[in-house]
């Protein structure tokens, strides 16, 4: 059987998220019909993370077992061929068995966009927050170095979410606004249910005033969910980048 | 009765564009029943342009009368609100009775995108055309130019158009590409019937070397559409910007 690691961008608007469901369509499964339609035979496909409702991805990676003896050039124009146009395939790569699209992740990278003009884009619809509000960039860009770090992030995940181990390492975040859109980065070893949707909510919250900046610490420090700012809203979010070590994709 | 000037910002993907028709959705009528649902009054508007069926517009101009006496910022913000998410208003002004969304316009700025990677765009769907194959920057650009100023451009004109004179004046075109997109833009005095996208699937027979540079003239010169290239398709055009004389909009 070989395996293949498969890179994909999808536009998260019309999907119940990435994982299979019961009475909703998901990328998982569209992928899954697919593949099926393809080659002719059912294989399940195992993701680098699941993503929320209504969440985007520029890169996302899954691997697949096949019998198919079809190259990677060939399987990646038919898979495209197959697909609805909101997910499209960016790469198709032989991997050796041990890899694993989600615990061979060194790190990830997300991306928010919150559209911040008084009117509506009608271009942006679901793909952006749309948030009419001042934003104060510099209490943002004052509160944001404090998340830096390995750190419980316990208040940035969703109640509710299984439990284990809630430490997690953030090496990079900051944000810019250009012509009206505010993008939020957030590089990191791996992310919490919610994490970043509770990030973007807490600085939203920073610039209201509603939170110190020099709060921050604090909130860490508190391990309690209800200390940090509101969830902002899916459609906001996507998934940017997923960072490998190099040798194991066989780049 | 007042006159008020209203830009507004829509993607045409779920519209039959902008004019009223039978059995099919228009952006003109949804404007007119939001406006109905705001004053109680039913208001016909009157448009800067004709948009086909898929077409986009960054501003967009229409006057209309009304008994109405809410004040301009009461009126953005009421008729923003009985519009879908896919038409934004960006401004309403109270104008002269002789000043005319179309006739007072004296030029418009048409964007083209294309989205040129192997790959589909899922973010860009129906907001830019995707043309896979290698394009031939240098060949566009030294073809662009020859469309420039006042000629007759039948050649450029769909067939069954309306009769009458066919000069218009180009002022200003150029072509860019960045991270995949490219976009041509047109200013000029008035634009024909689906003339930028004759025009630009003009520039991507010159890419293809199916039309040589230099053939640009005579192509004007035969008045005849089949010497063009083909129609691009419309989801990739935007009306980006419509001009007036400064002193009629009150500005």
């Amino acid at each position: 059987m070989r395996k293949l690691l498969v890179c994909i961008r999808y536009n998260g608007t019309n999907y119940h998220g990435w994982q299979v469901q019961d009475n909703a369509i998901s990328v998982q499964e569209t992928i899954q019909d697919a593949i099926e339609k393809l080659t002719g035979v059912r294989e399940g496909v195992s993701g680098c993370s699941r993503t929320d409702s209504g969440v985007h991805a520029n890169s996302y990676y899954f691997h697949m077992y096949t019998q198919s003896s079809i190259p990677e050039k060939g399987f990646f124009r038919a898979l495209n061929k197959y697909l609805p146009k909101d997910i499209a395939v960016l790469s198709v790569k032989e991997i050796e068995d041990d890899f694993h699209a989600r615990y061979s992740a060194i790190g990830k990278e997300y991306v928010y966009k919150i559209w911040n003009k008084q009117e509506r884009n009608p271009f942006l619809q679901n793909m952006a927050w749309h948030y009419n509000r001042g934003i104060d960039l510099n209490l943002i860009n004052e509160a944001l170095p404090y998340i830096i770090g390995k750190h419980d992030f316990s208040s940035f995940c969703a109640m509710g979410a299984k439990p284990g181990d809630k430490t997690r390492t953030i090496y990079e975040s900051d944000v810019k606004l250009k012509d009206g859109l505010l993008e939020f980065r957030f590089y990191g070893d791996g992310f919490l249910y919610n994490m970043v949707r509770i990030l973007v909510g807490t600085m939203i919250f920073v610039s209201e005033k509603k939170i110190k900046p020099c709060d921050l610490p604090y909130i860490i420090e508190a391990k309690d969910r209800s200390e940090a700012g509101k969830t902002s809203p899916a459609h906001g979010l996507y998934l940017n980048k997923v960072v490998y070590n190099q040798e194991a994709v066989g780049v």
